[in-house]
């Protein structure tokens, strides 16, 4: 049996509100562009720097704008949530700067800076076995105890949050013509495909090769629940949410797919054309906009760049003498 | 027998001329703030963000002001300079953009990085030997081939090109109280001092311990003709140019020093806090909010992030263990 569809997706109303929300709290970051990036990628690219987002991404939007609406509802307590990382770190400064404790279920083989950066902002790290099952556990016991649940993606004030990077994009750069995003589990995709719903751009998302449960999902019609991601995108391992899901099929152009290998490239490209360190996640939407030159040639385009949490050390690993 | 003053000083009337000039062709570089460094360094900080700027550094404001000074003129012909680094990829851009050709002399010992900038930038690289001597030679020989020399700083075009970047800052955030630049030739601080006079903000300037030859110089009363840096500040190793001089000990408040620990340390908390990897002359600025809490504590400072121009694993070799 399918679920019924969710009827609390946010609408665009939804997504200004969260904006007046939490416009004091969160950065409206730069759009940037360059000649030399147009010239390399085949198409004029505006990048919207979430990655310098406070807690280096754009997940900080939607955490803000979750922890609002509890402060609206007078919800008190301390919240919790699952996450490997910046969703957590994310929820964990927003949490902090409404006066409440975040608690974060992180798998025990998370990466240390993504622990660390989480205990900077305030969080409580709760460490589990790296099993979707030992994930939904602890974070049961936690509700139990009396948390106040907050999804990474799969859920209408997280996706509200997320669309307002959207807005501010469409803000600075109206003549857009396409805009893509990274694919994980759809915060973001799905945010901006509404947010940017009376705009009349297309909205492309991009997920790894190797965690292309979304494709596979909109192959079969419903959400695929078996799925063993292999990817150095760290960020976009998780499965598509049910709201995400909805709104990716009914709203999105196209979800374009990446190998490592491109994304890896992409990662250079972005630091020799920017001077930029991206982590892979970001770079899934200019390796496709190089990869789809079909879909994106001569286009007016902007590109979430999702996040920035990436160690030197660890670029460096994982790009290799590529860039040298 | 003190040379005389130079009465070839750009005014900021000159500055805004350069600002319409170059508008067009450089970046309008994003001002950014976080809460986060606030509080690391005890001071509201603005960080005007040159290493954004179009091959990643202020120094293509200058090139293109002086470029655009040659074409209004109708001078034809190829340019000329000497750099180690960000000035030369910045010429050859600008010449390219105006069609013309610039050749860059550069010691033979520069960073491959570097010298493969000023190629990709279509400048023509002249290598001779790291003295003062054989690089003076070498481009005494280019102008007697008949190329128009443009110097790095000591040139009014220049530090009028370098001055937009203040204007920028300060039609970004007009409360400013302070604005801080590294120094190194003096370009970027006279043409910042000249820009904000009317705007009743102190500057500062910053410069190695290593190479602190304008502190020397401003003890001396004159410019000192012998000097032999030694810091990791790549940038700032040239000695203060005349014209700068002359502003810098008429209308810049303090010239302070940092040492190469304090900037390897400044570049760590930059990326922690910013998420950008910030080349040892940049985070000069950033090492001095820090080291001179007398000066700075509680006040709305701007910084001008001078440059970005530095390979991940360069960043990693200067910073070590700090980054850990």
């Amino acid at each position: 049996m399918k679920p019924a569809a969710a009827t609390d997706l946010p609408d665009v109303a939804d997504i200004y509100c969260a904006q007046a929300r939490i416009r004091h709290l969160v950065h409206a970051t730069p759009v940037l562009n360059d000649p030399l990036l147009d010239e390399a990628l085949g198409c004029k690219v505006y990048c919207k720097c979430e990655n310098f987002q406070r807690t280096g991404a754009f997940k900080f939007r939607g955490a803000c704008n979750a922890i609002a609406c509890l402060q609206e509802q007078e919800l008190a307590g301390e919240v919790a949530t699952h996450s490997s990382g910046n969703h957590g770190a994310a929820l964990a400064l927003a949490a902090r700067l409404a006066g409440r404790t975040a608690h974060v279920v992180m798998p025990e083989n998370s990466s240390p800076m993504k622990i660390d950066a989480v205990k900077s902002y305030g969080g409580q790290v709760h460490f589990c076995s790296p099993t979707n099952e030992a994930r939904a556990a602890e974070l049961q016991k936690l509700v139990a105890e009396g948390m106040i649940p907050v999804h990474p993606y799969d859920d209408p004030r997280i996706i509200a949050g997320q669309g307002t990077a959207a807005l501010e994009l469409e803000q600075a750069v109206p003549t857009l013509e396409q805009v893509v995003t990274p694919l994980g589990g759809g915060g973001l995709v799905s945010g901006t495909a509404i947010a940017t719903e009376s705009w009349g751009v297309s909205v492309f998302a991009v997920e790894p090769e190797g965690a292309a449960d979304t494709v596979a999902s909109l192959k079969r019609g419903e959400v695929i629940s078996e799925f063993s991601p292999d990817t150095i995108a760290d960020g976009l391992r998780a499965i598509v949410g049910m709201r995400n899901f909805q709104v990716i099929r009914d709203r999105v152009t196209g979800v374009l797919t990446v190998s490592d290998d491109e994304m890896r490239l992409a990662m250079v490209l972005f630091w020799q054309k920017m001077k930029i360190l991206i982590e892979p996640s970001s770079a899934t939407v200019i390796a496709a906009l190089q990869k789809y030159p079909e879909t994106f040639a001569g286009h007016k385009v902007g590109v979430v760049i999702s996040g920035g949490n990436i160690h030197p050390a660890e670029w460096l690993r994982l790009t290799g003498k590529l860039s040298d």
